[in-house]
């Protein structure tokens, strides 16, 4: 996943403003799901942030290509985590590491089922 | 309406990105409802953005405080006209007029029924 | 330009906040700039926007593809006008007039001189 | 420091976009200096995010009002840590552990001096 990085994305600090990589990793979680035809709005329910860990290596500034990695760490009865990686060229700029829950449309968490449990895997592990 | 600009709504260019004016005046759009108890969904629809006018006269930077003031131009059939004018102390910096269309939840445009019409002008016109 | 909308482009009435399409046209006009190896930021000044016109048509979505369609409509003394598209498929959804003023890093007006005018041509006219 | 919810914070899940919350605890940190008649950006530097660890407990959506509270943990050598934590009526839903790098404008971390730690402590532990 190839983030370009615009304007909107910086602050008078003349960087990337801090909340943004979480913007630039979410579209590479998202991307996923619609690169097979999937959408990350599942039948059943859908994915909340749960808890983030993340650093801040080196900054990005405007017109700067980042590549975004993304890579399954577990997967639990009702949550699973990803680490995301950031890289400008082959520096690694950033690092988050994410726990999703998977919830109702109620907004109640919920068991991942099998099938959701074999799409996560599907899409995070290749 | 008082809004303080914040890091996020800068960009690298050291001022105000020139997309963050429009989130200001929903703000104040928005805030006419929510002072009086109230919200912008209303029971039978909402409210989207259907044309926009807007005119840059000065920019703004970190930490001003600038004051968005509305006024209700016209209500038609399904839409109705606001001006909206941002003033950083007394010196206009932006006017926007906008038009804003009432729809169903399923998205269709709908008559201004005369009880939302009611509303529309005790919000905007006082 | 190809753009995707993701969860951070969309607000709970299930749709594209309004001033997103604002920021999915400055990427095209930016991303016109970085695929010639150049950026929006030019030597001796840059560009802000100064008025805008815009007509929303039609609604976009989470996990829409769109396209930005930039065209040159005039260039005058010290800004130009852009003619800005986004289509869905073959429809329209979205269009943007914008004029663009050239100024100083110091925020004043400047003239565009003849090589800036030529880059601009360049860059929008093919 | 009180926040409003509007449109522009919440996406087509129908509450608040995830990374929203860090601009919330940033307008809280930078209105603090605000508040004092100063700037984030200080005479020598100004601080950039270099760590963070966030915990969403309960969600926020349109027209919530949230407070958001910040207290200093700890002063280091080049940083300092701040415990922010959002309460939406006296429920918690959000907390963030945050260390901020005090960097030159070139970009380079340098030494929190005497006056900027004392700075810190009087915004901070007040």
């Amino acid at each position: 996943m190839l983030i370009r990085v615009y304007y909107e994305d910086t602050d008078c600090g003349g960087i990337v403003y801090h909340s943004s990589y979480f913007n630039f990793c979410e579209r590479a979680r998202s991307e996923m799901f619609f690169q097979k035809g999937l959408s990350p709005v599942l039948p059943n329910g859908h994915f909340v942030a749960k808890k983030i860990e993340a650093d801040y290596i080196l900054s990005a500034k405007l017109g700067d290509e980042l590549e975004v990695l993304t890579e399954l760490l577990e997967i639990r009865a009702a949550s699973f985590v990803l680490l995301q990686t950031i890289f400008k060229g082959n520096q690694k700029i950033f690092e988050l590491k994410i726990t999703l829950a998977y919830i109702t449309f109620e907004g109640r968490p919920q068991k991942i089922v099998s099938d959701v449990k074999e799409l996560i895997e599907s899409l995070f592990c290749s």
